[in-house]
């Protein structure tokens, strides 16, 4: 097998790991592909939701007796542990494989070993194969296990230049249906939704992923608001019942009754620049198994999120209109001066309706 | 001939005229294509430049004695006034053109009337074919005839969050070479360069079109400062005679010396909201042969330009970067709600470097 071909499997194997997408939390997304002795591809899989089969025992259960003697791609080292499912390792050591080529290696210290229960049995092992691809493709995950965080993803709506409401506070609607569709598509693939008590005391949202093809989720996204002072009305939409709701509060607050109690929805934390300490809020959330979050704003909360560094992508609906006045988009985020901005790059530009959808990533550190 | 045919021909035509450009100030383009007996093409021409034989002479002279019987195809009725060059209408009628077909007639009070003899010397006219690309193609030209006031073009730059300075005034650079690069070649197709005080006296700009690959500038854009006080300073770059500069002061300002005298940069003019009244300044541009001129800003001019329904086209250079604080893009623009936002249309979308840039139309009336 040459490297060219060991690319071209693995790059398969990414792509495959890329349709679980959105379903397999609190787990990663893996890709798996066996060829046999001969070099034709006899097994395909993928995992496809959490405590659902692993992505080599789908695809070895495809090839069946023709894996033995043959390779295996997979875009994440194969677990070695006995979770809802038996080890991987094993599952390949049983059907004879005599190579295993790995993307990345497994960043969790439960799974972690199967590469070298691998080795120990006599497959060879190889590692780093199109590594950055499939990080790619796992970034929420990893970005969970590797910063013991959610993932975030900040949204925002606003014009070109800008804004978010006009003067007198009116915002809706700022995008067309179309973008706010692709919100609620963009919510159901993540674990969590938060939203500062500014938003929820300004526009009452719901917060809920309204998936208009007839999917009913799963697992609704957690809805999450940041509320130091526990002002999270009664009535409010959020604490509706239909999605769980967390709401996190300082640890020094009154709670109203609505919002204690030991089934109640608050949560204390400590307090931080702006509010509750952001990165307490980020360790309660990996506790809860959210791997991946989308920040709604407000503004206000927007800034404090980007000024502690966690935000992980940007995805903007800007409309083709101009205020000229109104509240921003983003509020104070910790830059004074040019040199500082908040540094990213265009990863997707794409016309949606009349609006323009735009996905920024972080840019990587200059070099010097 | 089929109307599909006349389509076809006159598309090539406004193809031909497109060449013209930024060049042909203050004349329209025009393009002209011309078919003998047999539909072959066989001459076409476009207007390059001022001064410089209209497309029909150019197409007239390269098809000769073929054109007789013909048809020509003009993207703007075929002027009937003897100006730099002899009417074109009577050289159509001397070539022997049997049909003339033309995209959009001339809303020139001295120009019009070449239809009318084409038809009274017996040629058959058509008018109305391919008028909406003809137009778009001439839209500068014709917003100034129409509406005897130059096209303005919009331009910002900022960053996604819609800011164009942080909060401590430093702007240099929020967007790439690549980008200052385009606004230089933007700057050269330009009749003048609009910008208010707000912005000379926090960057002193010289406001010239410097375009990279050696081109000179035959006709460089007129340099025009909004600054109802006289407050422009004596040594700003503005002034320092590499273009042609205007300064658009109030008519009870005072002047000081380097503004006033007789050929000195002021002209008085009215005041209006905001400052100078901008009517008036597109009468003022209107008067001196400004077809289309480049707002520059800063953000409180550009409002009042919006405000004012004055901005035909909209061009921004999106820089992936966040601020969250800082000056915005556009100051107040007559917007207090957001049933009153300026609704446009992205026209184009373009990765310009690191940077997006997006051109912007005003939208079409909404049906209702
Ligand atoms: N277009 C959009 O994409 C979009 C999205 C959402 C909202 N909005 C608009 O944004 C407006 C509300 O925004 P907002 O900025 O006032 O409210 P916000 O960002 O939703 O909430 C800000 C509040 O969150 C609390 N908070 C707790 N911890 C914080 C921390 N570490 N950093 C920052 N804030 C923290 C603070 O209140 P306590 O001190 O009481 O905790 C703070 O005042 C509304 O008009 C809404 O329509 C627009
Ligand atoms: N990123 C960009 O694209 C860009 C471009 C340009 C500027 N800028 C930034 O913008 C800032 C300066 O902007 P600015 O808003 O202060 O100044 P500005 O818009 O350049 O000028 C505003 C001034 O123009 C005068 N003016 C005269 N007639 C007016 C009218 N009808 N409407 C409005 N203004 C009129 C007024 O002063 P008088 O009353 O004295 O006449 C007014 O204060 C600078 O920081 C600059 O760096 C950014």
């Amino acid at each position: 097998m040459s490297p060219q071909d060991d690319i071209l499997h693995m790059r398969r194997a990414v792509g495959l790991a890329a349709r679980g997408q959105g379903g397999t939390s609190p787990n990663p997304v893996v890709g798996c592909v066996i060829l046999d002795t001969s070099g034709d591809i006899v097994g395909e899989g993928f995992h496809a939701y959490a405590g659902g089969p692993h992505a080599e025992v789908e695809a070895l259960r495809e090839a069946g007796e023709r894996a033995r003697g043959g390779t295996a791609y997979v875009t994440l080292e194969p677990c070695d542990h006995t979770g809802r499912t038996g080890p991987c390792s094993e599952a390949l050591i049983a059907a004879g494989v005599s190579r295993v080529v790995i993307a990345v290696t497994d960043p969790n210290p439960l799974a972690t070993g199967g590469a070298d229960r691998l080795r120990r049995s006599g497959i060879t092992v190889e590692t780093g194969v199109l590594a950055e691809e499939a990080e790619r493709v796992n970034e929420a995950w990893l970005t969970f296990m590797r910063g013991r965080r959610p993932y975030i993803v900040w949204k925002f709506a606003a014009t070109i230049d800008g804004r978010s409401a006009a003067r007198d506070g009116t915002s809706k609607w700022i995008t067309s249906p179309e973008a706010r569709a692709d919100v609620h598509r963009l919510r159901a693939g993540m674990d969590a939704v938060i939203a500062g008590i500014g938003t929820v005391l300004a526009d009452d949202p719901l917060l809920t992923a309204r998936v208009r093809d007839g999917r009913t989720l799963a697992r609704p996204p957690l809805r999450v608001v940041v509320d130091s002072a526990a002002r999270t009305p009664e009535h409010a939409r959020v604490l509706d019942g239909a999605a769980p709701t967390l709401v996190a509060v300082a640890d020094d607050a009154a709670l109203p009754e609505h919002l204690g109690g030991h089934h109640g929805p608050a949560v204390r934390l400590p307090r931080g620049p702006g509010g509750i300490d952001l990165h307490a809020l980020m360790a309660e959330l990996h506790r809860r198994q959210i791997v991946s979050a989308l920040l709604e704003g407000g503004p206000t909360l927007a800034g404090s999120f980007l000024a502690e560094g966690l935000v992980d992508r940007v995805v903007g609906y800007v409309a083709p209109a101009l205020l000229g006045a109104g509240v921003g988009a983003l509020g104070p985020a910790g830059v004074t001066t040019i040199a500082e901005a908040h540094r990213l790059e265009f990863e997707e530009v794409t016309r949606i309706g009349p609006d323009l959808k735009v996905v920024l990533r972080p840019a990587p550190p200059k070099e010097s």
